[in-house]
């Protein structure tokens, strides 16, 4: 027990999928000390051999099945669309015991799809960091990624309070702050602070893309007005995103439907020149941004590069 | 002659209007030695006190027929709303053969309002540089503010070819790549790629403060999954950006109608679970993305603080 300080949180943690978020988890885990042996398993063969070449596991499986055996954590980070698939497919080798969790952005579908694969005895929790970028694949990887953001649980009324209390205090070990909601709020939650951007950044590209009377290198070439930061979020991985809206249908179209009404509102305020509302409403969307900076969920530090 | 590559582009430069873009265009003249002497004027004494301390200008005037007077250039750096009534004001005292221009986002409509208050003899030549920032007021300006950044001049048929080119050369000198169009053709190009952000970003803040189910403090903590960077651009200023939709309305509302007709197509696809659809744009919205980062509008590096 001398030297308990420096025993990891985890003797062995398997990472189900490693892109983004599955190369980050791992460098965190390494930075903090907090898994002593790390397994994983990428579907593609040059994902594996990455994985290796930057050590961010100590052994690499082709078969999903083989990286969970005797893991006592086992991460899925894989898009939403197949945890069904992958729980069904690892759930016969999962040790007694051992902590499920998943990162998926949606977090009803995933209560749904998984649920019936974990067997008994093993503790499902589903998570989700709130932590990105645009950019996907093992390489985007950094250890600072969930450092001061959050990291949503959401365990139903069955689960553990001691393997919950485990998981939460392993995500704030990989730097977040830990909230638990139920999955349905969760989705709610992301519907408006996740889906709908994305899915707003992904129209308007689109409508810029197929115009006649402005071609797309004058969007390209003045896009520093504004259109810059959402194509930014408009890059990020299509196969996550297609899963995300196809999973979260019914709250992303419930906030889809508010935020047209209100765009048509400022739609008719122009119309009919209103420029009282106008102002009172862009005046109120600065105290947001302000809570945003206060809260550390951004810097207001002028940035030269990306101001727009 | 010996030292003519001493000599300031204009001799002496008058300011109306000392917020971002004012500070910041004096600070670019001061960094390319482009002026002899800058004049200035802003309506709040607070603005014309902070100018002075700055060092933004070497006089300051509570009236801007005082300072104008003499000058060579005058920049009209004034919300869109004001150009008219400023141009009116200052008429009488401009110099003959100075070159007045201004820096606001719509160009129909400026011509529309100050064309008629120019006197003969002085050159008029509209401008817009594409750079700006959340930010506003005098202490937000800096030198490099539209350094790489595209400025529009929009002159008209009766232009005088030599001062628009001077004009351009003054632009290069700040920093900025120049481009000539007609004023029509600026206000659509700038509709997709500036209006139509702002005025989504205004409204999705909208939405997330309406939210009955999902709280302000989580919309707030949860914001780094996307909804943090349209914030940041729904933080620009307020007058700015009611006059520009005021004035730049037939072709924002143009713009808006064909974005609510994809966004439209989007959720369709969504109700229809129309995965391939979702799947085909989200991965065509990436080489958008890789045409702004390639132009330089934006930069690839990894952005631990801001990454959606």
């Amino acid at each position: 027990m001398a030297n308990s300080a420096k025993q990891p949180m985890f003797g062995k943690v398997a990472l189900i999928g490693l892109g983004l978020i599955g190369s980050s988890l791992s460098l965190a885990m390494r930075r903090g000390g907090l898994a002593g042996f790390i397994s994983g398993y990428a579907q593609s063969a040059e994902t594996r051999k990455t994985a290796v070449d930057l050590g961010l596991v100590d052994e690499i499986h082709t078969n999903a099945s083989e990286a969970v055996k005797d893991a006592d954590l086992v991460v899925l980070c894989v898009p939403v669309g197949v945890c069904g698939a992958v729980t069904a497919e690892i759930s016969d080798s999962l040790k007694q015991g051992a902590i499920l969790t998943d990162v998926a952005s949606t977090k009803g579908s995933v209560v749904r799809d998984m649920v019936p694969h974990v067997p008994a005895g093993v503790h499902f929790i589903p998570g989700h960091p709130i932590a990105g970028s645009e950019k996907s694949g093992p390489k985007a990887g950094y250890a600072e990624l969930f450092d001061n953001r959050g990291c949503i649980l959401t365990p139903d009324e069955n689960a553990d309070p001691v393997m919950t209390d485990k998981l939460e205090a392993f995500w704030r070990a990989c730097g977040s702050y830990v909230d638990r909601m139920d999955a349905a709020h969760h989705d709610m939650v992301l519907a408006i602070t996740s889906h709908l951007p994305h899915l707003i950044a992904y129209s308007i590209v689109m409508t810029a893309s197929h115009l006649e009377e402005v071609t797309e290198s004058e969007v390209i070439k003045f896009s520093a007005g504004g259109f810059r930061d959402f194509t930014r979020i408009a890059a990020s991985d299509p196969t996550m995103w297609r899963d995300v809206f196809l999973n979260n249908k019914e709250a992303v179209l419930e906030m889809l439907g508010r935020f047209s009404e209100d765009l048509s509102a400022l739609q008719k305020a122009i119309r009919h020149q209103d420029g009282d509302m106008l102002f009172d409403l862009f005046t109120r969307s600065r105290d947001i941004r302000r809570g945003i900076v206060e809260a550390g969920q951004d810097t207001d530090e002028p940035d030269f590069g990306r101001l727009s």
